[in-house]
This record gives structure tokens, C-alpha cells and sequence, in this order.
């Protein structure tokens, strides 16, 4: 049968949704989603929720919503906009600032989207190499991002959870000839963030996503902000209605309730920290972590072999194939009782 | 400063939101909304929900949901993809067929999304004029496409409320070189479909909604069916978790409503019979329209004026300016006391 997509669609490989294992008690650390349930002020939304309201398109532009998130930001409705997830957003601005004559930098290793999103838009992708075990970021990326148009930036990074130095990354946006885009996924669980370079930069953009330390993965809900010329250009690339009315609200609601939020991330640092202690003293090598997760090296250095063996026991953590990340996995940090099972498991391998 | 966006974005004009009129006791009629609520059982959905689950992410192919939305098609989960809202398939379906070598054919007028869509690919589009007041389908519309890959066919067609004849509209896919996109957003409220031609044909796509008659415009639901290698191909485009876990649940209990569905579109129907019959009392002309709206031409012929009359009077309709359609007005079928408001204003103006 004579296929009538893009040539670009058809060399992508299909779709496969990330894995969903459906074994009985099972301690899910693969996906780096947060522990704790949302604000309990969620459940109150629903269950006064006037389902009438359904009938009505929502409000295309989230403003109420928008309005809450840049006021914390110190900025205002028009240097912000809404997604459908983070992955709406990195849809638009890959649709936005690549082509096959507009190319895009990312680091190595680094989100494994980014790149499928390239390859739709037929555009080349230069990859820079981060260095060492440290996977730390090198003085002349600007360099090697060559003529690219659009340079990604993820920090604190994944699938190693370290973050590049602020001054590196401020360096990196005062140089690059293009936009800089700073996915801060992770930022609530690091030391710092970059946020302030949004309204500093205009060739800029930092996203955001309630789906780790809002505990609203379920939800999809992110959002990127920096100058009111970038946020109109990535507008006309929206789809119209492209955050339901149910979203929004629980999204406000949610992100009121800032104590909820803050001891959930709380927890989890506390966690991260007893993790990455348990796991050196079970001989791993632990990059240091400034995310809701740890990338972490058995002694054999065999990540495969440690994904396994946590596999069997119904523990799911992620492996990332090649090279680069193949030595070690991808443990995201869990309630103290999944990160006990999966320490206790570990400890059958790789004996304290 | 220096624009770093694709020269098809910064070319495309500002995105403007739909009107939301913020006056009080406004009937609004713009935007084809259902005007009654969805099933109760959403309610109860909302009530009982577990919010812990919104901190996992949702079903990345909502299968729940496809394989009951398919079995009343009489087709299999693997024949149908759901998307957040049809927003979210038709810019899937633009990525996926259209490109600067690979035109789109559209009719005209219809939805006015489709050029823009084009546009942001880069795309050439050839228009096909609907014939005579009564906007009649020309038999050598195929021919008219030319070489483009993709026809989108409207039915029933918006804003004009008329469908193209089933068998005129199979010949267009016996005959067409390229995809077929049957966009029905509107058929629950026809008197026939063309549901049957995605498994009969492999180069078609039928795509539905939740927006109109099932009451959920709020929830941002649609899904196309065709092929399992169409729906393959698009899969590869959709964002990785396209529908939130809350739209998946309330959407499956809505569906599953059928006689709360029919009764809403009944009640509709025959609305939509009585505003006929009353418009042209006051001597409008009206096109027989299978959907819920009608387009109406005031004796006058003044599209413009009509609409600054309503909403003058706080009930507002839809108006689109231009040669083909701008004697009109686009009238959403309302309650009974919404009709009447409506008609009473009319009256004023138009006299019987």
C-alpha cells in the first residue's frame, strides 16, 4: 500500500508508550512521577465541580492560571504560556525554531525526545558530548552547537540528575545565536535554578511542569516562559483549546497550596540524600543528584544486569541502553518503604 | 530584534481566541456548544475520584476509551487514535501529509483552521468552491485537488450546516490520490454518516468529537479512525501522553450515556427544525442544515448588520466576513428560551 505520510514520519520508528507493568505489588521507579498525592484542595475542586461548565470550550489561554504562575515569577500573563504538558510545549517549539536548514543542539546524554522531535521536523540534531563521570558540561558547547537555531539545555539534567553551573549556563545564553531552552523539569528538587534568564535573555525560554513536584503527571500540565515576542510566536502554534477546563482548575488549586508542595519535595530530598548514602555504601557509583532521581552505577558495571535483577523483583527502574548510560540505571526516589524494597533487593546483588 | 521562528510562523497572524463576551444574561450562539450538560455520571466520576492517581502518568493510549469508541464503530482499538480534542488530530494530520511538496485541497467556505494549519507547514492550499446559495458539492472536485495529498471533506460542512451526498462523497475517495480527512464533528446531528468509509477505504480518515454532541467542548476530546497503518503513522506524531487521566475517565462515562446523548440531540433537532421554520417566517433563507447551527441570510442580505443587531442585545452569533459568507449569520441551535430570546430580538429587525 503506497504511503501517503511525509517521508521524515515514516523513517521515525512507531511509537512505544513508556512501560505501564501491570505485576501485583509492585515498587514503580521508572518514571520519575512523585510519590505523594496532589493537595487535598484537588479533591474539594472535583467534587463541587459544576459538570455544566463542561459544555463551554475553555479558556484558550489559561489566563487565570497563567496569572498565578507569573506572579511568582516576578513576571506577567504575556511572557507565559500554558501546555498540555511539557511535551505540547517542546511540540510547538520544535515546530517553531527547527527545519531542515534550522538545526538543534542537545546534549549527550540528555530527554530522548528531543531528538525524535527533530527528526519530524527534518531537522539535523548536533549532540555534545557531556564529559567524565561527572557528566559535566564542556566550556566550548556553543561551539560545537555550531549554526544550530535552537539549543536544549535540561537542567537539573536526565537521565544523570546533575545540574550545569549557573555561570556555564548564563555563559552558554549570552553566546549561542539562537534560542536557548532551559527544561526545567526538575528545578523544585535543585539547589537552584534559572528561571531569572527568562526575563534577562530575550532568545531565552525555561519550562516548567507540574507532572514531578506537583505530583500532577496525570493532569498534563506545563509551561514555559520568557519574552512577550517569544510566547505570541509559539501562540499561533497552539492548538486553540489546548488545556481542558477540568486541568486548569485542579492546576490552580494545586498550585495554591504551596506547603503541600514544599514538604512533598522535602521528603523526597530527604530520600534522594538516604538513597544515594545506601547505594555508595553498596558500592555504586552515584552521580550527585540535584533531581527527583539518581543515576546510579553497580559495582560490575553492568546496568543491564542491575535492571534485571531488580526486574524479577518487581522492582521497575529505568536502563537506558549504549555507551554512555548502559553502565548504570535510572532509580527514581520513591516513599521510604519502595526505596527500603528496593535497597533490600540491591542488597541480594550487591551485598553491603 | 532578530526573530529566530520558522519564516512560515512569523508569516501566520497572531492567534486570537474565540469571543467570550463577559456580559451579563448573554445568549451565546457562536460557537456550537451543546446547550445542555453532559451525563450526570460525570458528577459522579468527579466525586469519586482517587486524586492519588493524578500523580502517575495516564494511559498513553487511553485503550479503555478507544476500544469503547471502536466497538460501536464495529471497528478494533488498533483502527482508532484519541486525541486532545480534534485540534490535537487535525495538527497531527497536517504534520503528517502536509508539506511545502505536498498540498492540501480544502472546500470553501469551511472550517477556517484548516488554512492556517496549512500554513504552519508551509503548505499550498488549493481551495474548491461549494456551488450556488445552497453551497452544493461540484462533481469534479477531484480534479480541482490536483496533486495535492490531502482533501478535507466537512460533513456536515461548517459554517454552511449542509452535508455533500453520501455517494459524491465516496466517489471523492474512490477517485482522490492521497488522504481523505472526513471530518464529522458535527454528524450526530445529521441524518446520515460516513463512518463506514474508514474501513472500507485505506486512504481515509473519519475523525468525531466530544465538543458538540456529547456536551464536553470543556474536556477536549476527538478521535479519528481509519487504517491501521493511518493510525500508526500518527501515533508516531502524538505527544506521548496526549489525553489527561480525568478527561479519559469523565469521557468513558459520558460515551457510555448513549440515551442521555440522544435525548440532548433530539431536543436539539427539533430546536433546529422550529428556528428554521421561524427564520424563515421572518423572511431569511436558510440552508437546510444537518447540524447544530444554522446559516441564515437576513432579507436584506447584511451579515454584518445582523450580527451588530444581536449583540447589540446581548445575544451573540457567529459572522464571517467576505464575499461567500458574509450575507449571513452562523446560528447555534440553543434551548427552547435561548431560541426564543434570539427570535424575539430578530422580530425587531426582521418582522414576520
Amino acid at each position: 500500500m503506497k504511503s501517503y505520510f511525509r517521508p521524515e514520519i515514516d523513517a521515525i520508528a512507531g511509537y512505544v508508550p513508556g512501560e505501564q507493568p501491570k505485576m501485583a505489588d509492585l515498587v514503580k521507579l521508572n518514571t520519575n512521577e512523585n510519590p505523594y498525592p496532589p493537595s487535598p484542595k484537588v479533591a474539594e475542586v472535583l467534587k463541587n465541580f459544576d459538570i455544566a461548565r463542561l459544555r463551554r470550550y475553555p479558556d484558550p489561554t489559561a489566563d487565570a492560571l497563567r496569572d498565578l504562575l507569573a506572579a511568582d515569577l516576578g513576571l506577567k500573563r504575556e511572557n507565559l504560556i500554558a501546555g498540555n504538558g511539557s511535551d505540547d510545549l517542546l511540540t510547538m517549539v520544535f515546530r517553531a525554531f527547527t527545519a531542515p536548514d534550522r538545526p538543534v543542539a542537545v546534549f549527550e546524554p540528555s530527554y530522548s525526545l528531543y531528538p525524535v522531535l527533530a527528526a519530524m521536523q527534518g531537522a539535523p540534531v548536533y549532540r555534545i558530548a557531556l564529559e567524565g563521570k561527572d557528566f559535566s558540561y564542556p566550556a566550548d558547547a556553543v561551539r560545537q552547537a555550531k549554526d544550530a537555531n535552537l539549543l536544549i539545555l535540561t537542567r537539573p539534567n536526565a537521565p544523570t540528575g546533575n545540574c550545569v553551573p549557573r555561570e556555564t549556563a548564563r555563559r552558554y545564553c549570552e553566546e549561542f545565536d539562537g534560542i536557548v531552552l532551559i527544561d526545567e523539569a526538575y528545578a523544585d528538587f535543585a539547589a537552584d535554578h534559572c528561571a531569572d534568564f527568562a526575563g534577562e535573555f530575550p532568545n531565552v525560554l525555561v519550562m516548567r511542569t507540574f507532572s514531578k513536584s506537583s505530583s500532577m503527571a496525570g493532569v498534563r500540565l506545563g509551561y514555559a516562559f520568557g519574552h512577550p515576542a517569544l510566547i505570541t510566536g509559539l501562540m499561533k502554534l497552539k492548538d486553540s483549546y489546548n488545556l481542558d477546563t477540568l486541568s486548569q482548575e485542579v492546576a490552580k488549586a494545586n498550585y495554591a497550596d504551596k506547603s503541600h508542595r514544599a514538604d512533598c519535595v522535602a521528603k523526597i530530598i530527604a530520600e534522594r540524600e538516604r538513597l544515594i548514602r545506601e547505594l555508595l555504601l553498596r558500592r555504586f557509583t552515584v552521580v550527585p543528584s540535584q533531581a527527583n532521581f539518581v543515576f546510579a552505577v553497580p559495582p560490575d558495571g553492568d546496568g543491564a544486569g542491575c535492571f534485571a535483577h531488580l526486574r524479577e523483583h518487581a522492582v521497575v527502574v529505568r536502563y537506558f541502553p549504549g555507551k554512555v548510560t548502559g553502565h548504570g540505571v535510572r532509580i527514581t526516589v520513591g516513599t521510604p518503604a519502595e526505596n527500603d524494597r528496593l535497597l533490600e533487593v540491591l542488597t541480594r546483588k550487591y551485598p553491603c
